[in-house]
């Protein structure tokens, strides 16, 4: 496999963006494409509201806040107040610039163009070269059981409930398909990178579409493990791991849950432990885009090196 | 008839929305009902937008832009902003606060509430006491027939084609009905004003709704003329006038399309000319909310005095 190969990147939101944009700045344009969950996916005041890839486009167009790592820099929420001013939904905040992109979606997609297309409109409007793929143009969302036996959508725990109430199940509804597009990129790759996204919630869903799997067990696979030192770099997977699977989390932890796709994992200096794959320990934690190229740039060499 | 009769105010935009004030302040609230035009309402970039009543409730809640006419004050327009960049459709500009008015409007219309209850709600959220009716919760929408024969959307032609081709006819489209909320409140009128909004596409659209026109024939009704020296204080009336009936713009005009229902009218210093009802001649361009207050007083007076 040479180090230009065509590599297919599966990803969520914040992390799989750095890693994203580290491979997009690692690799010519064409020979990456970026598969997206929508899992996470919802329609909140009457828009289509796609977390995850709004935070890859705004990373890759150079839009995003660093900050908060989601939504657009230099952001305010006045038709938020406005909502709140009103009595009406207010706990999934929309930035005034963000919901731009949301109209221009909604109205797209109500004119009949499916999501795969929008967001190729969408990216090319803002300058963004890679090809974003989302997993699905179909319905195939994310929910959370919890140990209090409701079941929540994602946003709902997430962000509704600040991920407080503890898992007990991740589950899919919705009968949503890969895209052809999707299953065609993954037929042509060379290399498939799982991001440092969360396995049960932004990972999983795309891994579920049929056709999927099997292609990617097919394929040189790496993943960069989202858990570093025995936490989550962001997000509820921390907990998440012990929840539902017992063990504390780790890379292990990781790698057992992609048993059987994984040809080798990148992880944290000194996490290496109870791996039994070729694995590399580096500088895991990404900083600014430099840093995530380097980072991107260590694991397409190690992919390339592997048997 | 007492001064402090009950009133229904039928109203357009922007001056409907002044004299409106102007009543409001003049009346107690449980006096007064303001019928708002809905024919210029469109659904854009996926919300329900509803130009006529917005104007209206942000300028009785003190929140208007007075500069503009229309809107709040103190706007931003970042969202439209961003869907410019996609190349979306810009033509037709939303604020950001005014966003999140439409964003809450179309979220409750989504649920199942109707015009007038979702109206009744975002009113008394910005601490609007007075009672606005949508004219219908169902579709009756203005447009245009041009002389070049072209149909427009209203808004398409005022805002989008900024008003330029001429008009041949004014056209309803829409079985839209009046609602039973807008009948009993003509019902137990004691006095109908006619705001200084344009006849053919902000009064008309109300009072053709089957059941209007003869109510308000049957009561009191006294009319502020929205032409003053010959032209329109604002919008495109000026040129309708003689466009649609080959007669110059004036008070007269207006008294004429309005034939069998004025019991007197209102008019500018100097305009009275060639009217045959009982009139007020009296300064009505309207400047703050006191000089509204004033002109609604005068108003009443006129019409409590009329025989």
């Amino acid at each position: 496999m040479s180090q230009h190969a065509r590599v297919v990147a599966l990803a969520g939101g914040v992390g799989g963006s750095r890693l994203a944009q580290g491979l997009a700045r690692a690799l010519p344009a064409d020979a990456l494409t970026v598969v997206v969950n929508t899992g996470d996916d919802l329609t909140h005041l009457g828009l289509r509201v796609c977390p995850d890839l709004d935070t890859l486009m705004y990373t890759l167009a150079g839009l995003g806040d660093r900050a908060r790592g989601w939504g657009l820099a230099d952001e305010s929420f006045r038709a938020m107040e406005m909502v709140g001013r009103y009595g009406g939904p207010t706990w999934f905040a929309l930035g005034d610039r963000d919901l731009g992109t949301h109209l221009a979606r909604t109205t797209r997609l109500h004119a009949g163009a499916s999501l795969t297309e929008v967001t190729a409109e969408l990216c090319a409007s803002l300058g963004v070269s890679t090809r974003l793929l989302p997993m699905t143009d179909g319905e195939r969302r994310t929910f959370i059981d919890t140990q209090e036996g409701e079941r929540l959508a994602f946003q709902d725990w997430l962000v509704g409930r600040r991920a407080a109430p503890r898992v007990s199940r991740v589950v899919r509804e919705g009968q949503g398909q890969a895209t052809c597009a999707v299953l065609a990129a993954l037929d042509a790759a060379d290399l498939v990178v799982l991001c440092p996204s969360n396995p049960y919630v932004s990972i999983d869903p795309i891994m579920e579409l049929a056709g999927v799997r099997e292609r990617v067990a097919d394929t040189r696979c790496v993943a960069l493990s989202p858990i570093v030192g025995g936490a989550a770099v962001k997000g509820p997977l921390g907990t998440m791991i012990p929840d539902l699977t017992g063990a504390p989390a780790s890379a292990a932890a990781i790698a057992r849950h992609y048993q059987g796709l994984l040809d080798g994992m990148v992880v944290e200096h000194g996490d290496a432990e109870g791996l039994t794959l070729p694995s590399l320990e580096t500088r895991t934690v990404m900083g600014d885009e430099h840093d995530r190229e380097r980072l991107a740039r260590e694991l397409l060499a190690f992919a390339a090196a592997l048997p």
